[in-house]
This record gives C-alpha cells, structure tokens and sequence, in this order.
C-alpha cells in the first residue's frame, strides 16, 4: 500500500513538471501570437486569417492522430490557444470591436421614442399586424377553467405534438417534436447541445443574427459562407463544401430567408444534403416563413436526412409572437437531446400558450400568406419606382433593397428621426452595410408612408 | 513590404513549431494521468482529489503571474486538462457513471402508471394542488382582448417590473428585474452569464438539482458542502469559507430550503455575505419559497450585497407553476447580463403569462401559507408516529426524513407500485440516500393515505 501510494506520489510529482512545462510552451504561443499581431496591425492586415487557421487545424488534426491523443481533445485545446492568440492580436491590432446595431436595436429605440409620444411606423420588426385567430382568445380563457395551468411534459404536451406531427406529416410522431419557447429557443437548445467549444457551423450571410448568437454561446465558432444580391442570393455549395474541416459540425439553413425572402430550388437544396450527408453535418433548418412561400418550396424533411432539424413556429403563421411557441422537429436522440437543454433552462412551456398553440392549429392561415404576398408586392412596386435593386422575395415577410448610396446606420438613424424605423442591413451580416430591411408587417398605408419618407431621405442623399 | 511578411512567416513557422510542442507535452500529461488512473483503480481510490486540483491551481496560478500569462486563460487551459485527465482516469477504472434519479424521474413514471388507468398520489413534485388567484384567469382572457400577446421588452413588461420591484421594497426600481420563465431560468441566466468554464460555484447540499445542471451546462465546477440532518442542516461557514479558491465564482444559497424546508439564522447568513464580500463572489439566493416561512427569515437582499442575485417565482407563491413566470433581482450589471442570456434564448417571456402575473400580484396569498403550515405539522406529526427522524420545516413546502433502514430508490419504487409518488433523497445529492422528500401540495386526505402506505411500506422493510 505504502509502495502504490509513493508510485502515485512520484506520478504526480511528474505532472507537476509537465503542467508547469506546458504553461511555459503556452506562453511562448501567446507571446509570438502578440508579435504577429504587432506586424499585422502594421500591416493593416485582417487578425482572423482562415487559411492559416485551417492549416494549422489539419497539422494538430494529423499530430495528435500520431502520438494517441483523442482528436476531439486536441481540437477542443487549439481552439481555446487560438482564441487566446486572438484575443491577444486584438489588444495589440487598431481594429476594435464595435456592438453591433440589429432590428431588435432600432426596435428598442423606436420604442423608446414612442414614449416620448413620437409616432413611429414599425418596418423593422418582423411582428405580423393582424390578430391571432379568435379561437386562441377562447382558448386562453378555456385553458383557466379547465386547470390546464401546469407543468408539462419538458418536450410539450402530447396532444400538441401529435398536432404538431400531423400537420408536418412525412410519417413522424410527437416523439419527434419538442415544443420550445418560441423558434428562436428550438435554435438555441439544436446548437447548443448539438456543439461545443471549439467546433464550427457554417451559416449563409445575410442571415438573422441569432444563429451566431447561440454558437458564441457556447464557445462554438461561426463560419460565414456570403452570398449577393448580384447572385439572387443563391449560396455557391462548391464554396460551401471548401469550408468544411474536421471541426465543422453543423450548417445553418434558414428558408424562406430572413431577411432576403430568397427561397432555394431544388437542386440547390439537394448539393447542400448531399454535402452535409457526405461530411455527416448536422442541417439546422430554421423554417419558421414556411408558411409564407410564394414560390416552390420545400422542407429539408423532404430529403430524410437523420441529421436533419426543423425549426417551427407559431408566431409568424398565426401572428402569435408574444406567445412565445415554437418547435424542433428531429430524429428521437436529437429531440431528446433539446429537450434536455429545456428541461435544464426552463422546465417546460407555459401551458396556457400550449392550449393556445393547439387550437390554433385548427385553423388555416392561408388569408395571412395572401395579405403579406400582396404587401410584399406593393413594396416591390414601390422600390422599383425608387430605382433600388432589390431581388423580389419569394417567401418570408421582408425586402431587402440595395442603398443606391452610403451606409445603413446613418439612413436608418436619419429616418428614426422622421418615424420610421427600418432594420439595417449590416445587422444580418458585416457585409451588408449597403442594404436594409423592409418588413411588410404593416397596413399597406402604413408601408406607402414609410416607403415615401425612405424615398426622400435618398433622393436627399444623392 | 516583403520584407515583413517575411517578417510575418518566420513567425508563423514558430507558432508551427511551438504548437506541436505543446501537444507533445500535453500528451505527456494524459498519459500520466492515465498511470495515476490506474493505480488508483488497483487501490479503490476515488479518482477526483480535490486537495491536489486546488494545489496544482495554485501552481499554476502563480506560475502565470510570473511568466505574465492571464491567470484567467490559465485557469481555463488548466481546467480542460483536468476535464480530459480525469476522463481518461475514468475509462481505466472501474467507476460508472449512473443517471441519477430524481423527484422528475419519479414524476414522470408517476404519470406514466397514471396514463394506464393507475391512480396515484403525488407527493413527489413540488406543485401546489390549489388554483391560482381568480382574477388571474380574467387576466388571461382580457390579455387577448387587449391585443397584449407581443414581443416585450427582454427585461420584461415595464408595470410588472414596477409592480415586482414594489413588492420586494428596499428601494429598487425596475432596472433591478428582469422577468423570466419561470425562477429556474433566473437561475439559468445568472450561473450561465456569470460563471466560465473551468469557474467553480459552491453549492449546499441537500439541494435542488438545478443549480448543478446550470454549471455543467456551461463546463463551470460545482463544489459541494454537505449538511446532516444532525447538524438540523445548518452549514458549516468554516467549512464554506475553507473551500473558496482563486476558481471559486458563486455561492449558491436556497432558503427556505428544498429539500429540507431549514431556514438560516440571522448570524450564519451574515457570516456567509461577510465571507462571499471578502473573496469577490456572487451570492444567488435561490427565495422561490420566500413566502412559505414560519420562522424568522431574511432575504439576501437585506444584506445589502452588490454581488447579489435574488431569484423569486409566482409559481409557489400563487400556484402558477404552469405559466412560467419568475424573476431576478440584482444590480444593473447582473440583471443586464441575465437579459442577455434571454435574448438569445427566448427573446422575452410570452405577454399574456406576464399580465396574469401582474394580476396575481395583487392578492395577498397568506391563506395558501396558512395552509401549507397546517399540512406540513400533520405531516411531521405522521413522521413522529412513525418513529422517523426530520427536521421540523421552518418554510417552503416539503419534509424530509430519514429512512429508518435500507436506501431511498428500492423503497420510493415500492411505493409508485403501490401508488404514491415521493422524491428520493438522493436526488438532492448522493450523501442522502437515506433520505425521501414529502411535497405537501396535496390535501391533507391524500397525504395521510400516502404516509400511511409509507408506513406500511417502511414497517415491511423492519
């Protein structure tokens, strides 16, 4: 005993040297990281360089392989070095990080300045106008009277997923739905159980900002794949593949586009499973504007892909938002797998907003989709007249037009002074600064107002 | 030019070299890791040792004060060495992970029995069988006519802030709030945004499995301080005081309790403020059961602690542990940060669950305490007559006494087959084995069958 207690001690005594050793070594990684920060920022060279990243993910990739340690650890320790070299690089480099303007910011201070009394005209929220169906009303009411007011099930109560999988149809069952707290919740639990520091998804810009949200959340890095208005928003799926490494985990769909209204054909959609089949990626697909589609669409659940994850919602379809009810669809172990996220978080969703969600399901909101259609057109018209380019949605509830001239922030802000508040473009993705976004979810009178101030902040920009 | 980005390679080549190097090192330690896996197999000796993770932290916190390393990222790098050693240990021995059972496990097989015609008597969850306040209801149905079913504020609602921030008095204003889904998600924000991995919370245990949950849901370490029902479940503050380290973040408190219904006296919870003020730490008072106490009792809040989180429920308080609305209470900072968490999570809490809430805050629920006192006396008078030894509760809404013989899950699963529903101790922490929880959310007809076929079922086991 005495003898295996001293082999433990010499043991231990051996990884003190090398915890030290490695600090050391460490260090020395972060102090040449500090100097080729101090070059770059010399240089005006860009701190994140992904050829180099790439190349050196391959090298510890291969390296760890050969001397036995487990690949994913490897990654998981590179990635947190990397981090750190960044972080150093920045403290040296001129680029400082800016908090970055979103909707949901113009939102806010559009708020704020309505209770100043100021009027505003809401084209940056993506909050439909029009009412819930009636039968939500009774069903709040019913759902009091009949003590429907408890814990649930974390992944949702039966008879809501059973409707749920009924209305998605393709043969799945509520052991495939989580009912979550809006969709935005069935995002975050998809990401955040399904990765970890370290690793990567891949997300199509412009994009809502909440997928890289929930990635930063825990540590996960996003991997942007850019499209442009000049290639109607169509992401290249050959660049797409070349960004996948050994890290990458997931790619993030979201069709109809927020904020493009650009929606994928077929083939299109098929390159992106057989990529993701190929490098067995999970597919995140947000599909909460399923319902508002003016062109052929159709659910990646099309493609029976295992890996595959719909993200549902009732707040566009039944102009429900502040009901906060969304779902997940996915195979058992991934279902299981969120809702072990929402169990941890928030136990389960309110079941008066359950009650509600389920009878709403009842009803079709076919006159919702005609109305934005026939929005959306008109602001189509509109920008045409004001000479923006702007590629015509096909789904979703937003245009999003090219600036003839300057920046977003400074136009937005100016026509927040006037009362009207767009979202800018840059808040979908850093490389959109020369476009906003349109949200039809107001009364076309409303819109015609809005669009006509906007028309005359430009023609005062040019 | 050229000449720096020769200038650049040659440092890149470097960061080549020192990279490998340090895998090569790292290996190094797993594999003594490993050794030391082994050996402690061969001796039965527990794989964590806390005493020498804290030595080898100190180590390596002063060896990167002087090799000007942030003691931050090296705790971090440290961290996921010994997240990967003790993996590794973990795999050479013989120690298995076992999914813990919990009052939710029990609840769900409960209500599985349930759904095949079986009836049973619930007095595993903490979930109160009265109704909510009436005019919470009309709160419900006036919502939907209000049009009040929107997006809100991330915080929440600015009237059910107030009405919050009125309530709990000591000169707080809205901006101390943030209303969330339900008290668990306030728990949730709070060790989340507050806590990194490879941070360390301290918890009290016997407790409420969630606080663990939320750590390990961001790779944050929670050290336990156990009490005894010997002790009547005070804590040790020495004991507290000798496990705080350089990694320590939180302290995690819970009165009155859940499980044990123990209230701390005015000395040890100033002991505990004075100890979390002079090491930095944040202090989340879990008070969800504030309004169910029958002895003296003080929030965290009348120690005047910048570094403190409150955590409060409409659930227990009004019985609406079905419309998931609780909230928190700190400094601007923390309530800022807990928003955050929200944003990306949730977005905000669904309207119409925020207005019943503003509604049921203006009943007075001293009628549920009363009753919940009256139950909680027949039940230990039940326990008295069964010879088990509890602890009289001071609050909240549960007993929790010691088994006379054998182990919590054999005799709780004897007791589903027979149709009661209790909590295992032991899903309040492994050293309570011994241990059941009694809810007293249920008539007191019912509660007197269920602890009479307890008594049957513990005289069986004599």
């Amino acid at each position: 005993m005495d003898n295996t207690n001293e082999e433990l001690d010499i043991l231990r005594d051996k990884v003190r040297g090398v915890t030290t050793e490695i600090m050391r070594v460490v260090q020395q990684r972060i102090e040449l990281a500090r100097k080729i920060g101090e070059v770059k920022s010399r240089l005006g060279i860009d701190i994140k360089d992904e050829k180099v990243e790439h190349e050196i993910r391959m090298r510890v990739m291969l390296l760890a392989q050969e001397i036995g340690m487990s690949t994913e650890f490897a990654l998981q320790l590179l990635n947190i070095l990397l981090v750190e070299s960044e972080h150093v690089q920045a403290q040296k480099s001129s680029q400082k990080v800016v908090e970055k303007q979103t909707h949901l910011g113009i939102f806010s201070k559009a708020k704020q300045l309505e209770a100043t009394g100021k009027k505003i005209i809401h084209m940056e929220v993506g909050e439909p106008d029009y009412s819930p169906p009636t039968r939500v009303g009774a069903a709040l009411a019913e759902s009091f009277r009949m003590k429907l007011y408890h814990y649930t099930d974390t992944q949702g109560i039966a008879k809501l997923r059973d409707a749920i999988a009924a209305k998605e149809g393709g043969g799945i069952c509520k052991d495939h739905v989580v009912v979550t707290p809006g969709g935005r919740f069935a995002v975050f639990s998809a990401i955040t159980s399904l990765l970890r520091t370290g690793q990567e998804l891949i997300v199509i810009e412009p994009a809502w900002p909440a997928y890289k949200e929930c990635a930063d959340f825990v540590g996960a890095r996003t991997k942007i794949l850019r499209t442009t208005l000049e290639d109607k928003w169509i992401p290249d799926t050959k660049q797409l593949e070349g960004m996948i490494n050994s890290s990458t985990k997931m790619i993030v769909l979201n069709y109809p586009n927020n904020p493009t209204g650009k929606v994928l054909d077929h083939k299109t959609m098929e390159n992106i499973v057989l990529i993701a089949k190929d490098h067995g990626l999970y597919l995140l697909s947000d599909e909460v504007y399923a319902d508002y589609v003016f062109a052929e669409f159709s659910s990646i659940r099309k493609y029976d892909y295992a890996k595959s994850i719909v993200v549902g919602s009732f707040s566009k379809r039944y102009a429900m938002t502040g009901f906060r009810v969304g779902y997940g669809i996915a195979n058992k172990d991934i279902v299981s797998k969120m809702a072990r996220v929402q169990a941890v978080a928030i136990t389960s969703v309110a079941e008066p907003m359950q009650q509600a969600a389920l009878a709403a399901l009842e009803v079709d909101p076919s006159e919702n989709i005609k109305l934005m259609k026939k929005r959306l057109d008109f602001i189509c018209r509109k920008l045409k007249k004001m000479s923006l380019r702007c590629v015509e949605p096909e789904g979703a509830m937003y245009a999003y037009p090219e600036l003839p001239k300057g920046e977003d922030i400074p136009i937005v802000e100016k026509l927040l002074e006037k009362g009207v508040a767009l979202a800018p473009g840059s808040g979908f993705g850093d490389s959109y600064k020369r476009f906003v976004r349109i949200s039809a979810c107001q009364p076309e009178k409303m819109l015609e107002k809005g669009l006509d101030v906007m028309a005359s902040v430009i023609r005062e920009q040019m």
